[in-house]
């Protein structure tokens, strides 16, 4: 890492910099130039930077990494194209992972329609909330531990592997035994307690997207678990907030998807029906997500969206999701992948 | 228009509102609740609005418009599916409207050769900077009156419609009889002076939204334009500023797309190569916008990307433009567009 | 509530969501305008918001809520004025809360001697982190039921009462007996489950700004705990994200003071340092926060702040500490207010 | 300046980042580490980063400026403490600019009343609007000329000097002889015509910083202005775009006031009523400012704000403006300032 100093910055203050470089085991190359000093630290800039900590300090300009602060989730660890297996769904590479179910369990029979609908269309994993991060303690929480069950049965009636978000590490154990995918929702993207004993799980992991976090922060976040020995996680990007509150709900950064490929080996999965928050809105998003080279989508589809208890705008109709599939199947099938749904799974990597 | 009052607002407090209401020329209805009163201001939003700039007055909770502050620009005045032309090409519709060229005219043969390329893949207009907006006084300004001679040249030579940047009303005549569509840049987006002197032009306009405009403040911009008298905009979506500042340049909003065509009737054209800054990321981001829907695309093309005095890294090279935009097509296929090129314009609307 | 719906909305669009409304045991009431239907829902907000759920649903321009969705926090309920104690200093009302300390619990004697300059100095609390989070897996992350013991010991010898953060639901039992008040940082401002938890204590609480927070989301945040029957909350200001990253570390909204206390009755605490990122501009920041009406300040000071281990560049020195709060005492003093020392607190409310 | 190359970047790579600095003059120095490579471009970063253009270029992984882009704004150059004089009133130093009038001159009787008022007060200069930015072009324009003429009027009449907006480079000439101050309202910070003509004045200025521009952003468009030889600039905060749109209208970042003092020799002006947008918000925001550094304020005051013709709602109100004033005063005391007013000013620098 290089520490550029202030123009006139002091030779004392170049001297602690220095010093602390030394004192944390590390090199230092100091280079002067007609205005300004810069300083390397020759080192591992992950463990440096935590142990420096001078962004901010005496004569200090700024601090500048060269290595990224990731490893194991990163594309020269990993590889670009690596892919694993959750449920006996092959993930990655040209296999396209179509998640699909209710946003939230409301009953046995709206979770089991709803099942057997996407299943008869042959999507990759079943999802559904049992536990709720839900902004007002006024509004509905999930039905938690009997949602779960629910979830079970679906699982043993269509062999779908299930997807659920996961809020508080004492949930975990409920989770277990049921659930192929843990969820993490955005709003504990930094919930590094939860992350790392996830990481200490064998369960496939799906990691949305702060809302206003940046792609750094994302894989910071996914190295946590990784670093705990879980390496199956799913990136998702599910909208990110800005100042547009009128036109749809979050933001969809599709540029993420591109832009985290050429760092990370990790798949990414687009939620497009949270970001829109508008039924109509969620196909052409769909579309475009799947054009910008993402690994799968995650879509809620609900039975009767008029009476569901949560989201049920943002919910696609279960009696017409089969022709909501087939137009974006048209664009899957120009960017060369195939859904990873009942037909066996595609084997890469 | 709407005002809540805030719980607790005296009596006094809602006669004045209702006096300024009545002052304003429109009608007020009171109704009380249990806990708040509501007033409704029948009448024109547009004007009451301004007429009545009570938001944060005394006792007031908060004023909801009711009706868009828009016209001329709405779905509902101009029609979902118009269409209008430019220079012998027809813009909306199923036409697929893509712009290509340099970011900068910098030179004669740079800029011909690349109009030469283009033109020859059967683009819908040349696209080429002679007043660029520049956050430094010390970078490049783009050659001015110069690079207007060249573009006219490129327009006799290709019969290519010409779109060029406009930052001040003063470089309004120069390009009259030069360019076949004005460009607003993202920082002139509210620029007001500049959007009513363009609204009284007769030329195509392609209006930029702002870095961190809204959707409404974009349509509001577009309506100052049609306000003047020319209606033969097109919005342009070239990323906003997020949090996000090393994965791209700009965070890209495809989301916006199918939202505008909700409430507007404009085509809209996406700017993939600001949004992006590196050259790879730009395909997958053409291929999303083309899949959320947009009307069409505005590339930088430059025959040595490494020599260029602006913005080289987001250029695509001219020699593999043929394949790149093969590589789009495939999408504008799937949503059953045609480019509108040198071959006849499909005329509809 | 009020639903405004969309210009051309149709009679079953509009007739769907009277059912709605009273299906949710609501009364609906309809006021049709020249453009636009206008629907009322008759109830009480903060349970009709969840169970409606109807905002972009078809036909459905916006919801417009009328009650603020939060009620044992608001001012109304509450108080303006309200005071409370937390061990035997009182907070809110003309008693200014400072607390500080080091932002890490590093060593007993660094912890022991910073908490004997700031008891000499008569601040209200002591502050020190055993839990750290830390957006990388490879950064300090606390020394955690070590450091515990040593602030216990710390409590004991000054009798000050002490602040320290949790950040998952099992360390809540580790911190009684030994915190009097619990933060709760700006990443776990939505964590529910911790916030539901912390409601069944009857530990103080400091309640961080999530980065992206709006207000409301914070006032919702809190309603959390109080709705758990906690109310000894104080809100804490540690500034937001925005597009600036290289003048300071984080945008401190000082603004959000006087607008919170327009709306609830609990005292905010602003948080300098971590806003700033650098010594320098703590000073300015603090005064200002007090001027702006701050019910108080946390800090981070420290003998060595070169030898920090976690956020040296922003702690205060311990042996200028004095002159330090000398010079923001000026402006508590023009505020009319005093801090809540070893001095008997002012008894109020 | 240093280029950061990617891991993995190719020994071709690197040789043609080289060849691109020598062919813009400058010196190159390599460095390559255990997994990176760092290129140093020894020149005129100002110049460089505009005639390299390679962020984003083939295995480049970052391009870190070392010098600041601005130069005659800053505080190397400038010096911390220098003041100048406007209209015989001193800016900077301990001298505390105090500006107040009308948002908009709406008639003769008005603006001469309402400066009347601020002038018995003993404020600097007086303030009020002839051509107003508005979103909408529904919406009330300003009195354009005529407004001119009044403040010429409230000119010869108080002695005050007067504030104005120009928005387009047409108005320049309309308000010399009226204006001893022209300011760029937030969207005008990146008109960059409009900046250079106004560099080539002889006139203060007072540039508001845009809605979401960066610091750096906002000196470089100062830089623009000193480009032209016009070095007698107020920088003025107005309050940020941020994700809080319901508590107050913009974020005042007042920790942009200390650290733009770090880096440049330019006062800073406050401007809390457009912040606020309520009126009892402003007094704090004003306070705050004061505390954190500022050196002057701007304030909206009217004699009737409930019928003034915009931002009534932020307008202080001109009989009770001498108690605001006093209040305000008590923090400029403890800053050790002294309003520049009616009182000759204090020369310093």
């Amino acid at each position: 890492m290089m520490i550029v100093m202030q123009e006139g910055a002091t030779p004392e203050q170049i001297a602690a910099v220095v010093a602390r470089i030394e004192r944390a085991g590390a090199k230092a190359h100091v280079s002067s130039g007609e205005f300004v000093t810069v300083i390397g630290a020759i080192g591992d800039d992950r463990e440096l930077i935590a142990a420096l900590d001078i962004e901010g300090e005496g004569g200090v300009e700024k601090v500048v990494p060269i290595l990224k602060p990731y490893k194991l989730v990163s594309k020269d660890f990993r590889g670009a194209g690596a892919t694993f297996e959750i449920g006996g769904r092959r993930i990655g590479g040209d296999n396209f992972c179509l998640i699909a179910g209710p946003c939230t369990v409301e009953s046995r029979k709206q979770t089991l329609d709803t099942a057997d609908v996407v299943n008869g269309i042959g999507v990759t994993m079943l999802r559904g909330g049992a536990y709720k991060p839900r902004s007002s303690p006024y509004t509905f929480q999930g039905l938690g531990k009997e949602a779960l069950e629910i979830l079970a049965e679906a699982r043993e009636r269509t062999g779908l592997p299930i997807v659920t978000e996961v809020m508080d590490v004492r949930q975990i154990e409920d989770v277990v035994g049921v659930a192929d995918v843990i969820q993490i929702g955005a709003r504990n993207m930094q919930n590094f307690d939860l992350l790392k004993e996830i990481g200490h799980t064998d369960l496939g992991v799906l990691l949305k997207r702060g809302m206003s976090a940046t792609m750094e922060e994302w894989l910071l976040s996914a190295e946590y678990i990784a670093h705990g020995g879980n390496e199956r996680i799913m990136l998702c990007e599910r909208g990110i907030r800005t100042f547009e509150t009128q036109a749809y709900r979050s933001t969809l950064d599709l540029g993420v998807i591109p832009a985290v490929k050429q760092v990370s080996g990790l798949p990414v999965i687009v939620d497009p029906s949270h970001a829109a928050g508008k039924r109509d809105l969620i196909l052409p998003m769909a579309r475009a997500a799947v054009a910008a080279g993402a690994d799968g989508l995650i879509v809620e589809v609900h039975p009767s969206p008029e009476t569901a208890l949560c989201d049920g705008p943002q919910a696609l109709y279960a009696d017409t999701f089969a022709a909501w599939v087939a137009d974006v199947k048209r664009v899957i099938d120009v960017m060369g992948k195939v859904i990873a749904g009942t037909e066996p799974a595609t084997v890469a990597g």
